[in-house]
């Protein structure tokens, strides 16, 4: 069966959950209307549905593939490109100044969802294009906006991010590409770049590379480190197209899945590039490029899972095996107590991870755009929270629930012809780049909970309590269980908060070494939060959401915050019985 | 780096966690001899080292081919097979009587376990040889067993089990493939066969399909099934090879993984078959085949979980990335407690799985060779209880350690060329065949918590207790932790089992709901239990085996073990709030 965008399921996380709806009497936003909401997720879900998804498996026997000319996209995907573009997809979020429709970024990463869940590969293209479009507003000159932003953000032309180097992946700093200055304003940008996504391809007419490279005499390591933008084709005055740069893709990259999408080996030689925002602060550029991916690459893992619990919940309703009760011969697998707990499982927690990803949207819409600064910081915060979170918790659940998926087909999840099994393969990649999911946790643990004291965290863990007070008013005693279960997890999760904040100061290894454990609870119970507030909203809807919401939430209560408590131990103990062990396990001290 | 055989963990896990060293007073396994254990151990582990890991990624990539005259394997694995036989080493733990060795199953499943670790598509052929070793040896005549039992225990000829129908999979009693007396004893046996692992092969000179079929006027459903044998060449009455038999196979699967194992679709037309056992009689015969193959496959979860976390160790012992304190320059990635506690993980998991493993396969041996019947009565029970456990938990620890060490990989992880990709595709059908995890999960439940009044987990609990208390009785703070954490979780697990004991009578569905997740929490704590009972015994040992043990044990007890509490109302509450809700979850009521 092919894709269906869940357009109900969205339009209530981004309203009900999300709070998409105070954008309504936002200033800022005049452009977003409440009403627009549900066409607009219709109509990206026809494209996802009708031209992305017939493309996902095609696109994954044929891959792109490395021609005289530079890279080919698989068959289709530049007419699937032409249709994204022309719909305008592509500057939703982006300023009207710059030819944008100016509405809030929660909603493109919705629509971004829907295109992941149809095609992954496909939608990476796109997600780097928003990572240079965000670089280029902050840090461009006027200059460099004019000249770039329009196409950008029309779609005619596609970004890029090149940062990893063979030996500066994790570590950004340890790069060697150089930048000189040519004397005329530009650099001469050389450097072998890997992994480099959409680095080369035939479906749009320029690439705008944003490079990290070296100044001559920068200083070592990461403070030494600057942002340029380079682009395939050379912009001449009046905006046509002049000279080949000197960029070129050497080599694809074989991978375990997104084969449509070509990972390029990036080859510059004495490119022609300018440089973006100050010398030696390309860091701070590639990290506004960063968080943008961050929650979109989380937006990846929601969107892999709706599809593999799509794919999962099609297949349970056809595959017959066995008897069940009120039904006459073989029944379906649906039927199954063991196959419903697993499409549970996979339902509700891609509707966590939409949630934790939708709000850190709306946060980031806010921090720019709020009317006052206060609402503005606080709305930063969140947003700085919630980005390792949307981007690990949401890839660590994408690869789970693809493989749930597998194990609801059986035999035939493994078969290289099933959409089940891209998935699976599809899914992995993204607990790994854009900062791997390690690197995650420790800018959790390590940055975003002492900024302004701690106050995100607070905040977050003050905001559970309300949800949980709400459900606990209803006095329904299905919500007053679920009420429970979430006031107990966030009691543990303040614990493991207060711990952390602690040890990061007193004993940073252990510290450490209870990082991704402490992301994990954290994603656990700001999920089941979203998943709470959404059955309390879904009271006043109908009896159909209501009492879809209320299982999702009563479910993950009893299954996922049910854990919290003991994943305090996990946090701040399981370091320590390792640590003191690191001889004898790994021959280090 | 290639795979090293890590012959103390195995011998640690065997002796001291198994109790393997019982057999050498126990009447039935004279010929084992604990002196002999760790030369054997070595032994087969040059064997994985130098001849199966070679062919691992060169066999994923080349795959096996469908030719006009059958299946020929990658190149490399005839010459492979042959070590293999020469080597002795499918006979290990045949009785003397059809030219085995008489040593341990147990024995048997660790030496399994190294190959699975060097090479998983190569595992299988001798993993299906040693179901219908087992087969014939529960049900065959006199004059089946030495027609084939010589041939197969010597490893000259391989076997393999056909169940699987396209209609037929979890459900073997809609299987269609029919039998029909040729009149002389022999059957002709018609039908189509999916799923075949190493279901055609060049790799040795005849292969001896067990085949499911129904005799003519047979009931329906699973009472109707019989067993044949049916080989690929028939055997005259000297032994040699005779008629080609009409059976063929008539495709190949594309999968995710194990590519160099074939798995066939199979053509049998007529192809002459001899009954095994009793006539509709086949669903024991197969269950006998089953039993051995379920714990074998759990070895697979345990030898992929080994190969990964050793793939990943020794890529993190090389990469560098970022600094560490007391590293000059930039340190491997090693020195990250993210890293370690990832490491960790993986190894202290698999160390778990592979002493329930171990365990399983002692208690086969006992339930077949120990001297009183009320022994021999117990051990059949804890191998009963122990299977699905050993299955199910080992091959889900599988694929979670294979994504882990794609994790460790970063960037490296995601293409095809790296070991771990491929481990992390392999991995993926083990928590699929052989009855899928789910299945694992309603047998334990439906079946194993029921016989003997629920003595099989009666037994356990209490054991569970003995070890806590042995760890307690060290005074040791440390072990006094863990045994803390043990006893917990094992109240815990008591405290479910009675649920479901009673949920199974009273509210099957809701308990058939909490299946997967009861065989999660009995996996943990009988895996903390081993872990534990290590630790206790590695007190006698020297330095580096005591800390590497204690190290394990308290880390899973920490991380494990403290879920335990939480984990039973994800087993006694999730089914509840989903199954409430089908309707508005899936349409269905």
């Amino acid at each position: 069966m092919s894709y269906q965008a869940p357009v109900s399921d969205i339009a209530f996380a981004l309203s009900d959950m999300a709070e998409l709806d105070q954008f309504e009497t936002v200033a800022g936003f005049e452009a977003y209307d409440a009403e627009l909401l549900e066409p607009i997720l219709e109509e990206a879900g026809k494209l996802a549905r009708d031209v992305l998804a017939p493309l996902n498996q095609t696109g994954d026997k044929a891959g792109a593939t490395l021609g005289e000319n530079g890279v080919v996209a698989a068959p289709g995907f530049a007419e699937a490109y032409a249709a994204f573009q022309e719909g305008g997809w592509m500057g939703l979020a982006a300023p009207e100044e710059w030819g944008g429709q100016g509405l809030p970024k929660a909603l493109a990463l919705a629509v971004m969802e829907m295109f992941h869940s149809a095609n992954m590969a496909f939608g990476l293209a796109p997600m780097l294009s928003f990572g240079a479009i965000e670089a280029l507003l902050a840090h461009g000159t006027d200059e460099q906006k004019s000249t770039y932003l329009p196409k950008l953000v029309s779609g005619e032309w596609t970004g890029t991010m090149n940062l990893t180097e063979p030996q500066a992946g994790s570590d950004v700093g340890a790069l060697k590409s150089k930048a000189v200055p040519n004397g005329d304003g530009s650099y001469a940008v050389t450097g072998q770049k890997i992994y480099i996504t959409w680095g080369d391809h035939d479906i749009a007419e320029n690439i705008i590379h944003l490079v990290l490279a070296r100044l001559p005499d920068a200083p070592e390591g990461s403070k030494g480190v600057s942002l340029f933008v380079v682009p395939k084709y050379e912009v001449e005055a009046d905006g046509t197209l002049g000279a080949r740069n000197h960029v070129r893709c050497i080599g694809l990259e074989k991978k375990v899945g997104i084969h449509a999408s070509p990972t390029c080996v990036m080859e510059y030689d004495g490119a022609r590039g300018w440089l973006i925002g100050a010398p030696n602060k390309g860091l701070a550029c590639m990290f506004t490029m960063m968080n943008s991916a961050r929650v979109n690459v989380g937006m990846e893992g929601v969107g892999v899972g709706e599809a593999a619990w799509q794919t999962a919940f099609a297949y349970a309703q056809e595959r017959k095996q066995g008897k069940a009760s009120g039904v006459a011969g073989a029944a379906p697998i649906l039927h199954h107590a063991d196959i419903r707990r697993t499409l549970t499982t996979m339902r509700s927690k891609v509707m966590a991870a939409r949630a934790i990803c939708y709000a850190c949207g709306v946060a980031a819409d806010l921090a720019e755009s709020a009317e006052t600064e206060e609402t503005r910081q606080d709305a930063r915060l969140r947003e700085e929270l919630l980005t390792p979170i949307a981007k690990a918790w949401s890839t660590d659940m994408g690869v789970e629930v693809a493989s749930l998926g597998v194990q609801v087909h059986g035999g035939m999840g493994f078969m290289d012809e099933t959409l089940a099994a891209q998935l699976y393969r599809d899914a992995r990649i993204a607990p790994i780049y854009e900062g791997t999911n390690g690197i995650q946790a420790i800018d959790l643990v390590g940055r975003k909970l002492s900024m302004a004291g701690g106050k995100a965290m607070q905040d977050m863990l003050a905001e559970i309590e309300v949800t949980a007070r709400s459900a606990r008013e209803t006095n329904d005693p299905i919500m007053v269980q679920i009420a429970e279960r979430l006031v107990e997890a966030n009691a543990a999760l303040r614990e493991a908060t207060t711990w952390m904040q602690d040890a990061m100061k007193s004993n940073r290894e252990t510290a450490l070494a209870g990082a991704t454990a402490y992301l994990a609870l954290a994603g656990d119970v700001i999920g089941g939060h979203f998943l709470t507030k959404g059955a309390v909203a879904a009271r006043a809807k109908d009896a159909q959401t209501r009492g879809r919401m209320t299982a999702m939430a009563g479910f993950f209560a009893e299954t996922s915050l049910s854990s919290a408590r003991g994943a305090v131990a996990s946090i701040t103990r399981g370091g320590e019985a390792m640590l003191a062990e690191s001889e004898a396990l790994f021959g280090i001290s």
